[in-house]
């Protein structure tokens, strides 16, 4: 054991290959490589050309996740594979580090491995996953719940406002857009998931602890919310009998926030709820508005939470509804329960910080990931390093390579003990 | 006189031209056509040529007003000209005839004294005034404002959030983009301007009355109100201590349209105020919007009544942002005061209308128009027609081509009367 995590991985490459991606990004609006954009592709052949030099035989599975693999010997018996990944897309206007930290922490693992010589009783994926984030179709974590089965026929049909069908955009960056579900080929053969992340939350930076180990991901629902007016000159339609759209989004947007900080404040659990997207028809200023469609986040551990919070909202929504004359629609998008990180997989995570002297706690996200739905296929488990202020999904996200090399360090002490 | 308007004006060549002008529409979303868009420069294209064929000589002046001029004779003292005009802009999703109808009633007048060979003893300008509606850079009116010489260095300098400044867009469609402010090089020699517009409200329709003689156009003010607040991640960033801008926003909004509703109930004039446009950064289904900007559209024909409003929005703001730790800057764009039509003017339309059989009532105007600027250097009238449903600014607007053809009918025995 060593204080110095540069044995196990090098803090300057890390760091190079932040400031690499962060390059990759729209350049008027840093950071932001919105899923299947060009910024996106370029990206993928950044990385896809880091795995190549890591020595990873690259491939592109049928759900567009980039995969880099390190094969075990031929010599070992087909015993499986162990995966670590993340992603590297982001929100809009979003950070450098989220989902991005992982995926260069699952590269540290072979470039230890290849500078150790050391080889694993089973092959090692190291993989980006596509599309974690929330994107126009409404659906994050697109890579892994494809691998999971989980990207159903109607989600992978979604088209967005430009006309561009779901399954195409993953075949036209080398998926084949096919639905996954029921078919699984990979499943069995996976011994473990692994995913380091930084915390997007300020607990590990205000207690000063390097590590925390997650025992559950919120389920995350989405809603569309559509708001049905009546647009008229701004000039002309008197106050009264106005349809004002924009008003009732208003109401509703604040009927969201009143609700979700009642229901928080008495649950102990995590409990948040966002309206977070906002389209506004026609959006002129000369215009009443006459239709408003919006995304609502919804993110609960609590699963009795999340239906008392969908219970008081539609019927709010109705109130709403028929004091300002205007239709009013709340269609679920997506809906997920909370997923359980596995326990031997947590208690090897942990013995392994302890063997660096790293400290840890138990620590429930916030936020969806990619875990969440691999963990209902395979063993899964990851950690979380500190992240500054908490802040994330926005530009001023931050953590700093050497908390990454502390992370990567935890990952390989634990591909070495199940290795044996 | 006759019952029969087509001996002043060609209710087929009118329907003929709306349609045209129809199809020169952002094809996703009609009616739209943006001033300084390439439909907007086709239908100008259009426009011009058919000024043309009804003889008159076409120029662009240095405010982007395009101008057919059908000259009196050379025998005839430089005694002035007079100018029938209105705009061929659209708002985003808006309507066929709001301005349109103008212009073409504008060009019968021309088309009538071609065909009864009558020369005018001034010379005779149709105008296409440039940009009438709202833009992106926040002003109305563009081509009325220039001509009147309110149109300022200030506003000419303004960037639209493409990079794209004012005075260069117009200068790209003919235009200088000059200041005209002190200039008024046109002022002393316009006799009379004259507008036939959509009343875009419901009041001759349902009362079956042909024309509206307006007497006055009320103040218009615009406000850019901005929220800053913090954005964050949805899922990680708890309900207490967020500084969500899109939810103080909606305060807001509901808060304008409580006061306005409560003015409006108060005060026997005119008034409205909308939040019409609103864009929220980053927009992100997952992320807490962190900055909001909005514009407030305010039409009062009575001061007092605008100045009780925005003291009421100032407070109340106050002590919203400060509930919700958002920073809240309401920020004037542009402001107006009432604009009153030529007493003399408004009865020689009433006298015509009465020559013509048309029923007419005296009708305040909701919406702002060009005739409020040209009211500021030289006698300005206008006349409504009616609008079905009061639909406006929407693609359902609609009128008659038969309705246009009694309100041409109305301007050309004005120009006769003018004309001795």
């Amino acid at each position: 054991m060593t204080k110095h995590f540069d044995f196990y991985s090098d803090p300057d490459r890390i760091a190079q290959a932040i400031a690499a991606l962060a390059e990759l990004t729209e350049p008027d609006r840093p950071f932001t490589r919105l899923v299947f954009s060009p910024e996106f592709t370029r990206a993928r052949q950044w990385l896809r050309s880091k795995f190549e030099e890591a020595g990873l035989e690259c491939r592109i599975d049928t759900g567009g996740n980039l995969i880099g693999t390190r094969k075990a010997p031929a010599t070992t018996a087909n015993v499986g594979k162990l995966i670590i990944g993340s992603h590297i897309d982001t929100v809009p206007a979003g950070g450098r580090f989220d989902g991005i930290a992982g995926v260069l922490a699952g590269l540290e693992t072979v470039h230890f491995l290849n500078q150790q010589q050391i080889d694993l009783p089973f092959d090692l994926e190291i993989v980006d996953f596509l599309g974690e984030e929330l994107n126009v179709w409404g659906t994050s974590c697109l890579g892994s719940r494809h691998m999971a089965g989980l990207l159903t026929d109607d989600i992978l049909d979604r088209v967005d406002s430009d006309g561009r069908r779901l399954a195409d955009e993953i075949e036209r960056i080398g998926g084949t857009g096919k639905p996954a579900s029921g078919a699984r080929p990979d499943a069995q053969s996976i011994l473990a998931c692994l995913e380091l992340h930084i915390e997007q939350s300020d607990r590990l930076e205000t207690d000063q602890i390097d590590i925390g180990i997650v025992p559950d991901i919120p389920g995350i629902s989405r809603y569309a919310i559509s708001v049905t007016g009546s647009a008229g000159h701004s000039g002309t339609t008197r106050m009264e009998g106005r349809r004002d759209a924009l008003v009732t989004a208003s109401d509703i947007i604040m009927t969201v926030r009143d609700i979700a900080r009642s229901i928080a404040a008495q649950d102990n659990r995590h409990f948040v709820a966002t309206v977070g997207r906002i389209e506004v028809y026609p959006n002129g200023a000369a215009t009443v508005p006459g239709d408003v469609k919006m995304i609502l986040d919804l993110r609960a551990s609590n699963e009795h939470s999340r239906d008392m919070f969908l219970e008081r909202l539609h019927a709010t929504s109705a109130d709403i509804g028929g004091r300002e004359s205007c239709d009013i629609e709340i269609e679920r998008i997506s809906a997920a329960s909370v997923a359980y990180m596995d326990d031997p997989l947590r208690e090897r995570l942990a013995r392994s910080a302890d063997h660096l002297r790293l400290s840890h706690i138990n620590l429930s996200s916030g936020a969806g990931h990619d875990m969440a739905h691999m963990s209902r296929i395979a063993p899964a488990a990851m950690i979380f390093i500190p992240c500054k202020g908490g802040l994330s999904h926005c530009p001023e996200e931050f953590t700093t390579p050497d908390a990454i090399a502390r992370g990567s360090a935890v990952l390989i002490r634990t591909l070495l003990d199940l290795a044996g």
